[in-house]
């Protein structure tokens, strides 16, 4: 079940889409079964690129930085959707503690951190920000355009609990991805609940761990209602020890980008798509769209300039790139006023509670737009019409929207997976 | 937490309102714990009456009869909070039962049953309509004016489960409040569950039990935020052996009238209201506004006319009143176009999901609005806003809306205790 969106689509549902609706009793019984087995992240936003006659999710994120971009009508959703999720965790929680991104500049980080504050205290938390800053030594107040003020505070560490003066939290919500390390401040809490777990942060975090569990999960819900698991589930290689700059492993590199394009285009022949083939290079941890190349040709790969291997080498906070991802490109065949758009869906534990287009004038339909220079499109909200029922129009937006929700689902049910399976021993 | 409505106020917020945002952390806080001791009635709808100097509960029905007039808008939340609340009872079941009222030809009712077959359709249940009609021996489809159809099959009964043609639920939901008493057919039920549970219903239920628990509720919360109980919490009293046809008891209910308007008059007195008291006889069983009576001096029950005794005697089904609910009457302030207007707020789980107003033109601002004749208007969705913040203006129409969600709450709150306290002892 997913909040009404509009979609950047019309026209006629696709078949995939079609076959959702059909089948959304089966779909919701069955992923509430799997629920049953396996704990949602406590949030999570999913990258998906629908091509007409794929709908797949390509990136999704533990740490999502845009609650702020989602229709402030949908907060309700969010509410209900964070106290389900609190009272699974710690039903007595009267303080949690949030730890954001390094960020004391970028504006529109900052407000998704305040709308977050904002709808956890509407759960009847008290909230309060810990930041992993050096230089946050006293509370630090920070004015937002919109006129709020965060408070960003000193992390206070004790043997087994983390906390602020005077605040002592029952759980950690971290917001901040871990791209630099795991901080030791984090390390050996035994007390406190810390949400994701550490090892959900891109310290630790491969996308091929959890893309493998989204193919997993793909295949099994695909054969449950009856369509090839391949509309939904893109292919993807892994080579583990690449160096951009030193020009080492790039045989292992062409020889994946070939594997997987000779894939897609079995897969394209089979069912008459005239689309190009091309795969997406891009660092196997890490975030932010650094990092990330679109391929066409097994040559390309080996023949990258200085510039094109600088920009592979480092993602965010400078991390080497050695493990690399080749995952099937998804072109998307969405536009919002005339530039390429591809939606972003927001979910807590195991509810969708909204979305927005990701937007960018400037690139094409098999380009990565998770890049700067970025524009974001918030997703507007329906309102005129009802939820999605054989009484509606077949290419009415909820009913094209239903889908996209659950491919967002499966991708979440995978990212609970991945979690389970790549849990630390020792943690 | 609750749906952003606009409400048929303006201006500043009052006292209440104000008390009830600035707590709205310990507020959550202490209704989590709360429902971790009592289990919410699946589903519930709660009158309110706001005077400004008072915000209070006036009726809580069990078996909502007005899903389809929500806002469409507003539907994610119920079915968000309808899985929640499955997933407690029976987190594997496949198949509900959803028993109605006997209407057949009340097209605003049948649109209700549309409504609720749909939301819970969305959660993954097949839902099937059994009827308690007993003209109802083969499935019999009904239109309904959107051109939807329902279908209404006949119960089937073995030795400890119930079911239809074909159909073998693992819960039942009924929307029919047994006015006209338990039917056999719904008795003995030991392997399937009965939501929400018979004595639920008005053939066992008492308005006094469910008011004696809110009662001691209003004041464990009030206490906890530092209000005056009065102010969320009407005064009653019940008089059990009245028979208005042979004019026996009318000397209790005269004195319990004259008590319960002492009561009022002391408050208001003592807050320096203007408001002249009264107080609403109603049924202590029963609802459809049957049988409910304004009275502002206690010499008025006794000098009741042929006419009114006869409005006073029985309610729905046609059952006989033979005891009295005598209720603080609380004016409501709030008119729609001119029109005198009451909240109604619904719940599923302890979610709030949405509401309406109930407004009728031609009655006073102390009478009670669930009457024949009467005029829904529903409650329309503010999508401009944002939700209760520290930032927004205190006159803000969903910080207005954030008490009147907490009260509803208090009563379900309410209605989850008056359910365990009344359990008979050999179900």
């Amino acid at each position: 079940m997913v909040p009404r969106l509009t979609t950047a689509l019309s026209g006629p549902l696709l078949d995939l889409e079609r076959r959702f609706l059909d089948n959304s009793t089966a779909i919701e019984h069955w992923l509430r079964g799997q629920w049953q087995e396996h704990t949602p992240p406590f949030y999570a936003s999913c990258d998906l690129r629908n091509s007409g006659f794929k709908l797949a999710p390509v990136d999704t994120n533990l740490f999502p930085g845009g609650f702020n971009n989602l229709n402030p009508a949908f907060l309700p959703l969010c509410v209900h959707a964070a106290m389900a999720a609190i009272e699974k965790i710690c039903p007595d929680a009267r303080n949690l503690l949030l730890v954001p991104e390094n960020h004391t500049r970028n504006t529109h980080y900052l407000q998704n951190v305040a709308r977050l504050v904002h709808l956890l205290s509407l759960t009847g938390l008290n909230v309060r920000i810990g930041s992993l800053l050096p230089e946050i030594t006293a509370p630090t107040p920070i004015e937002l355009p919109n006129g709020e003020t965060l408070l960003l505070e000193p992390l206070r560490r004790g043997p087994h609990r983390i906390g602020l003066d005077g605040f002592d939290p029952c759980a950690v919500l971290l917001n901040n991805d871990l791209s630099a390390g795991i901080p030791s401040i984090l390390r050996g809490l035994h007390e406190q609940f810390v949400l994701p777990p550490l090892h959900a942060g891109w310290a630790i975090r491969r996308k091929s761990n959890h893309f493998a569990a989204y193919a997993e999960i793909a295949t099994a819900f695909a054969e449950h209602i009856g369509v090839d698991p391949w509309r939904i589930n893109p292919a993807f290689a892994v080579c583990r020890s690449v160096n951009f700059h030193e020009r080492h492993g790039e045989e292992c590199l062409a020889a994946q980008v070939a594997s997987v394009l000779d894939d897609i285009r079995e897969k394209y022949r089979q069912y008459g798509i005239s689309e190009s083939p091309y795969v997406v290079v891009k660092a196997d941890a890490g975030t932010y769209g650094m990092g990330v190349m679109t391929v066409r040709d097994a040559d390309e790969v080996i023949a990258l300039n200085r510039r094109q291997r600088n920009k592979m080498s480092v993602v965010k906070e400078g991390l080497e790139v050695s493990e690399v991802l080749i995952q099937e490109g998804v072109p998307t065949f969405e536009t919002v006023s005339d530039a390429v758009a591809e939606p972003v869906i927001y979910l807590i534990d195991r509810y969708v509670v909204g979305g927005f287009y990701r937007v960018h004038g400037n690139r094409g339909k098999d380009e990565n737009l998770n890049a700067p220079g970025m524009h974001f499109e918030p997703l507007a909200f329906e309102t005129s019409c009802s939820l999605p029922a054989p009484g509606c129009d077949p290419d009415d937006p909820p009913n094209r929207f239903y889908a996209y929700g659950v491919v967002a689902r499966l991708a979440a049910l995978a990212a609970a997976v991945e979690i389970e399976r790549t849990e630390p021993q020792d943690e």
